[in-house]
């Protein structure tokens, strides 16, 4: 059974914009809907002003396909709209025809976990235009969300090294759903567990967690609150012990700590969860090595992130393990990935394949025409350049790449470098033809891929940019249908 | 049936962190399950350096309750997890217990559109101290979300004035229920309607949508594109205008209005999505006015929010509907509130109340002890100043009120006011006892809810505060307990 239908209730065929709907019927209605079309997911910055994204969502969007279909109860919702003059906006041979859809679009995707950069496309869809277009809202929003949380755990957890990060972060997180595909894409990114059990049982995700503040103001005080925790549970005890005065609290878990040991178990580990976590650390990592419980870890929250989880590090800070929520689940700095959905080609009444693009005022927000591949280049150290090309041709025509912001900026990649083209078949006329893969498959394709490149691009502040080009017919292609498109006005 | 199992396959009793049942268990094993308790769910400052917030999510809450129960998956789930011995992290006989749990927890909360400050209960929960720890994962991911939204729906409606706003965001939305809250939040809060088909048939929200880009990009010129969307759907032409040159597309909108009077149809509008859109919008409103088409609208999307909205006028925009997507779903300044769920009191085994804090080293963090309740005053001018007392005593003690971050300020709040306290009783020992509202209520409530506010308390930026403040006798017990805990140390 699909993940998303073991969460959602309803068929998902009306999680999109009423326009993909109204311009289904256009297509219909003038005899079109089954023309021939291409569509690409890309996104056009990296987010967090950093250096690479992580593709994520996919398995979210293969779900969706399998489960797409309006139902009689849609479509009686759809007959109920009007338009301006209170007439119904769609007619009753349209919406028989949608609950007769059957999807049989093509679906090429980079996998899961895949390093991408702006302008390649994540997914390229591939079908009657109808279709393609009825997907739209839904891919971008699965998508989107998922490959920036994934991207923003990546950083995190790259910040913390080889610490373990600990995603924390349901309460404050964008919905039920923001909360679950945020657990599964922080997972995948990078982070070792979650406090959200739904997510633990669903994604088979790790979970972890202890107790509260409130934990502690139930009971009297703090040491008889950590000596019956530690009763309850002598297995699982990290104390949090900010209640009240942290260094006190670390004395008081020392004590029960001690007291867990005579019994047979090992106390885990202590939470700081307020205040100088540099200075309380060292401090409490101190009285804990005294007691002899060196093997207590010391873990934090507190509004972490990519940037104070290097400063604190940079201070000397002796935490072990990092609980993340807010900052991490939300991506609080930039919570959108802006990625769009552009039509690349369509094929006219002949069969002849027409590219198409669309124009606009900046530059970066023109799309390219095409059906478009990625090609990524490789010499001994790693990646070193990826290639967008058009698939309408066999094979790149030249091997000259093109950066699509700055013409001038060319790079040759000789025929002899080692190519893996990164979009491959998921899905074909409608069924999915791509393996299925487990959460940590592609979890380690992460830190796979992120070893494939130089530091400078991974950093998290001001990193270097990798070269993406277009390949240089594309480019000239392109350049000449702006120049088309843009005829000299009179002024 | 509830929205959530219209939405949600699963029942949701696991969407929660994993400290909350390990707590749970520890309450359980220790015998202190039943114990009587009180919870407040509240936040410290307002989102967006704002002056107010618009409580939301409560119908959520209701409906989670609804269907609370752990199923035999879910503790066959728990069953599996481990503490760091390698044995099970919960016992057999607790997990029967889950099973057999059934709430009986009552809830007094705001009702959804309320206005709400800083410090103020939106929910409060009493019950057996485990099932109010079960509770507070949930409730704070559906009242922190749905309220954020809400707020920032109220702030932008506000910036467009009597301008409609149509929510756009369902693509760059935190996942699927990020886009479904967020159409329901941004409604509520003043948003005229959405383009989240899904969210418009669960929710009875007006959906509005017309065409893409890719709809013009499908055809050979953009005049063809619009006379075939014309064609198709004669009630519902708004026309986006910039897929090459937006003049251009203005004049090929223009072109398709007159021929669309002549059959008796009108254009509803055309859409602005990129470039200078107060020199376009000026530039389009002549070209429509000089054609006869005045009563044509100009519809504006682009990355807007209230800052730009308002920047918009007051440059002379003659944008007549908004279109507001990543913006506003994503609350993109601050794409989380910071609600916590915090112990006020907890009943001892003589009956007696013991009133709870959780200190902290920052006088904001540190929460109030209590059963607390909310009494807002009003003068002839509308709401005047919040009283946060404890309903512990049968009435407020003082009329007097106390800053609660500086004591210093201190207002009289006399008897003669008409006064209303804000939390009321939604469920009682489990049951729902609320009556059911309709979303076009809620809606109503927070235009009502704004009117009694001063215009300073609205703006959008360096808004006058609006004063909330402890009763005198429970800011007193508050300061007294805060020197009792923090008795001072030898340094």
């Amino acid at each position: 059974m699909s993940k998303l239908s073991q969460i959602y209730q309803t068929p998902l065929a009306l999680l999109t914009d009423l326009y993909q709907l109204t311009m289904a019927q256009g297509y219909w209605k003038s005899g079109r809907s089954e023309q021939e079309a291409v569509f690409h997911l890309f996104f056009r910055k990296n987010p967090f002003q950093g250096g690479f994204t992580i593709a994520a969502g996919l398995e979210y969007v293969l779900d969706y396909l399998k489960q797409f279909r309006f139902t009689d109860c849609d479509v009686d919702y759809l007959a109920s709209l009007e338009g301006n003059d209170g007439a119904s906006l769609f007619s009753a041979e349209f919406l028989s025809y949608l609950t007769r859809l059957e999807l049989r679009c093509d679906l090429d995707a980079v996998p899961e976990g895949t390093v991408v950069f702006p302008h390649e496309p994540l997914v390229r869809v591939r079908g009657p235009i109808l279709q393609c277009q009825l997907l739209e809202t839904a891919l971008l929003n699965l998508v989107n969300y998922q490959s920036l949380i994934a991207t923003k755990s990546a950083r995190i957890c790259a910040a913390a090294g080889s610490d373990p990060v600990l995603e924390f972060g349901l309460r404050r997180a964008q919905g039920i759903d923001g909360g679950l595909a945020a657990s599964r894409a922080a997972y995948l990114g990078g982070c070792a567990a979650t406090s959200n059990v739904l997510a633990g049982k669903l994604f088979q995700i790790p979970v972890k967690g202890t107790h509260a503040h409130s934990w502690v103001m139930s009971f009297d005080d703090e040491l008889a609150a950590f000596e019956e925790y530690a009763d309850a549970m002598p297995n699982n005890c990290v104390f949090l012990v900010d209640t009240y005065d942290t260094l006190d609290g670390v004395r008081n878990a020392i004590q029960v700590g001690l007291q867990l040991r005579k019994s047979g178990h090992e106390m885990v580990g202590i939470r700081l969860d307020s205040g100088d976590l540099a200075y309380l650390s060292i401090e409490a990592r101190q009285l804990l090595d005294e007691a002899g419980l060196t093997n207590v870890a010391i873990v934090a929250s507190n509004d972490l992130d990519e940037g104070i989880i290097t400063s604190l590090k940079t201070q000397g800070a002796t935490i072990a393990v990092w609980g993340v929520g807010t900052k991490l689940v939300t991506a609080y700095d930039q919570p959108a990935l802006g990625g769009v959905y552009k039509l690349g080609a369509i094929q006219n009444e002949t069969g002849h394949w027409e590219r198409k693009l669309k124009l606009s005022e900046q530059a970066i927000k023109t799309s390219t025409p095409g059906i478009l591949q990625v090609r990524r280049f490789f010499n001994s150290e790693g990646a070193m350049a990826d290639m967008i090309y058009d698939e309408l041709n066999p094979q790149p025509v030249s091997d000259i790449v093109v950066d699509p912001l700055d013409p001038t900026r060319r790079r040759l990649l000789s025929r002899d470098l080692e190519a893996k083209d990164l979009l491959i078949p998921v899905v074909r006329a409608g069924q999915i033809v791509k393996e299925c893969e487990t959460l940590t498959q592609i979890r380690q394709r992460v830190q796979q891929q992120l070893s494939q490149f130089h530091t400078s691009v991974r950093r998290h502040t001001t990193p270097h940019e990798y070269p993406v080009g277009l390949e240089q017919e594309l480019h000239e292609f392109k350049t000449a249908e702006i120049l088309r498109a843009r005829h000299p006005h009179p002024m």
